[in-house]
């Protein structure tokens, strides 16, 4: 580095240094099918260990070439289909390198990143079909969304001065459906608001119980607990369904709750064709809605989104701006909304940017057929399970979660035993990554297909992997 | 893009043009003194506007050439001084090409990006002086780590069965200096405790008044409320002070209390060199510290850092993972930690890479050297503004924060107007930036230097072009 600064004393040797490193994020992102997810070698792991030796920037390239880009979590690979991971955009390597050279503080002020985030807010408004007065925020993902939603909820059930009193004896409680994302608890745990508090509505079928909602609702005023929140699953974690987003609304409004929808994946099916868009109608009714472009929209991590319908809400929960943040008529310190007034974050890096990226390369249809195709990929796999020998589904596809066992004819023990060997052989041998859960009494195999490179071919030899790794397992 | 995915069709053409682009932004970089923030044009920002179109990747990479890279914050210019921002480092163009490459989801299983994020907690730990079960984890900044550590200092006071029952009617109360930061108040808040409990000890010069801090912990435990945590600053938002950590953390221990270390910039003098090192003596003694790469240590926005001591402590207050993120012994499911179980996030970016990035290329050292470069340049900034015409520092210098008044012999009003109108025209010319607060009665001039670019003909420049505007001002 320089005498003066950070920056490096030869720009010439830094500028072909990044060009090569380029090179090697380049040919990897084009043989992504060759570069599975790969065990970090112990030589390497040690080699991390931060030592207090500058090594400059070329040799910090080759490290970044060797020693870094080989051991991804594999979400990149066609046939990754573990957990709900994205793949990851080409667009994203473009917009990455913008934003780490423009090093945006998108907390507020008055520059580029703050009117692109505005531009994909407003984007993200009319896909959803909330008015032109809501407000978002993008946020490192749906986890966060959640909170910031219930902390409004919360504020509208208990008045602005539950800002300077905190939450007091009252017993706010939230309904959501069985298969509702820990997210929901782990806010109501932050939020002080207590993870008991949060009612768990069975199901039917997949969906929350509008019955059982309502009976538990009146039960909980007949017992002096204040219902605040209905929150409704845009894609659960195990199945994949889809609440009634019109009923829920009509039971919150009857009740003067607020409609909170967790689309983190499945919000997005709203750009998808039928049958699958339709599983989202009603969406446009919610108070607030929490999703991830990390997921199926395919951005790079982490990016995720919150909407809420009513600015005044939304900026009324955050708004907290002392005198050194005050702003200026003009210049940088002049724009509004800052972003810091909607949320926890201060300082917040430019995630706008790849999500307008995205938008802008492939376009929302580009992006809505990929999402199609998806949902396609995975029917086409719960068919070729269903002809496969022993193997079975365990659910009803809906969207684009499968889940299923690799040997129907076991003992639900052996079951759970052979469908973990299973999903840790492919894993291990960089074949298909599959991850597990528990449902209907037995561990399985699940496949959350938002991979945009996985085809037709990969489901098929994705099952005919699992098969091998099931005769592996069996003859042991 | 490719029928199959949306991947490029002519990966030769992705590649001709993400050169063009990382020449770009090369570019943008090496000549960074000629490239301060400027207003976005009204043309630009309208085409911000996602219409619907694709573009595709070779037109995506011109749009953020023309209409993206030069709307940028402005605090990779050498004059930049306003708020607390850093100046990123040519390192995070590097990591970041990785970052979005890896596309690596850091919540948790068993890759490269966990690994490395372990090395920087490790590194930090030592930095700190936490023992070797402390824990930590990244986040996108101090607001969030401030988050974190009173959630843990809560679930301390109350007791694990706060997860599930949430605050209930305790009062609980923790003590900040009156110049922290409002980063405090929006935890409070945000965790349903109320920033009514958060109890402002009025300073002796700058920091938190031990005996006024003994007295407001009695004087509530007589009324029956609970205290739970002292924060302490390390770097105060309007002067830079620092708290006195061993006398705060003997008073935390005498009462059982949570001692964390609001460090968002200046916890890292612990790497400068005398007689700014000293600042941050105690800190190995707190619960926890929160403090942040992007300002002081430079690295790309965003990226924060919570120590927690007790790694027990952390995990028992965010750990909930259900049966679809268990792990398995071997392959992707293995692992530990898992960060989803250190704080409020599920699906987390790749922070690690570009500080460890940042850590190689540099060092410790380097890193070190240029925070007390940045403390000199305050220094001298003061020493210059002391001998200048009618300007006046309005504080003692600690660290790398100066106020000052750019004409001292005017009314306190028109003092204000005057600074104020210098902050602004100085940030729409592109030649310093200077934030503003009101301190001592009058809205002040905020210089705070967190910038490796900037030398010592730069403080002088600044306050030439401080005259010059006041000139401009008083002769309208």
């Amino acid at each position: 580095m320089s005498q003066d600064s950070l920056d490096p004393s030869d720009w010439g040797a830094f500028r072909r240094a990044a060009h090569e490193l380029l090179d090697a994020c380049v040919d990897q992102l084009e043989n992504a099918r060759e570069r599975p997810w790969q065990q970090v070698p112990q030589e390497v792991k040690d080699g991390y260990t931060i030592t207090g030796t500058a090594i400059g920037e070329t040799e910090l390239a080759n490290r970044l070439t060797s020693d870094v880009l080989p051991y991804h979590t594999g979400n990149t690979h066609p046939r990754f289909f573990g957990w709900v991971h994205g793949t990851g955009l080409p667009s994203g390597l473009m917009s990455e390198m913008v934003a780490a050279t423009m090093n945006s503080n998108c907390g507020g002020r008055n520059h580029g990143a703050l009117h692109m985030e505005r531009a994909v807010i407003d984007w993200s408004r009319g896909v959803f079909g909330f008015p032109d007065n809501s407000s978002g925020v993008l946020v490192a993902g749906t986890s966060q969304g959640t909170v910031i939603a219930l902390s409004a909820a919360r504020l509208r059930a208990l008045g602005p001065e539950v800002r300077k009193t905190g939450n007091g004896a009252n017993t706010l409680r939230a309904y959501c459906g069985a298969g509702a994302h820990n997210a929901m608890r782990k806010a109501m745990e932050l939020l002080g608001l207590g993870a008991g508090n949060l009612i768990r509505i069975p199901d039917a079928d997949g969906t929350l119980d509008l019955a059982a909602l309502k009976d538990a609702i009146a039960a909980d005023k007949a017992a002096g607990h204040t219902p605040f929140a209905i929150i409704g699953t845009a894609g659960s974690v195990d199945r994949g369904t889809f609440d009634d987003f019109n009923s829920l609304a009509d039971i919150t409004a009857a009740h003067g709750l607020w409609l909170h929808i967790d689309g983190a994946f499945g919000a997005w099916t709203r750009l998808a064709d039928a049958p699958y868009r339709a599983l989202t109608d009603g969406i446009d009714r919610a108070d607030s809605i929490a999703c991830d472009f990390h997921k199926w929209m395919y951005v790079p991590y982490d990016c995720g989104l919150i909407l809420i319908r009513n600015e005044h809400e939304h900026r009324a929960t955050f708004a907290a701006r002392p005198s050194y943040l005050a702003p200026l008529d003009e210049g940088l310190a002049s724009g509004d909304p800052w972003y810091c007034d909607y949320g926890i974050d201060l300082s917040r890096g430019n995630r706008a940017l790849k999500v307008w990226s995205a938008l802008q390369a492939y376009g929302p249809d580009g992006l809505g057929q990929a999402i199609t195709a998806n949902c396609h990929r995975a029917s086409e796999l719960g068919t070729i399970i269903t002809r496969a020998e022993r193997m079975s589904l365990l659910a009803p596809i809906t969207s684009n979660l499968v889940l299923f066992t690799a040997d129907d004819t076991l003992a639900p023990a052996a079951q759970s035993d052979l469908n973990r060997a299973v999903a840790q052989h492919l894993q291990m041998t960089g074949h298909t990554v599959f991850s597990t859960t528990d449902f209907a009494g037995i561990t399985c195999l699940r496949a959350a297909i938002t991979n945009h490179r996985a085809t037709a071919e990969d489901m098929q030899i994705a099952i005919d992997g699992t098969a091998a790794a099931r005769a592996l397992h069996l003859s042991k």
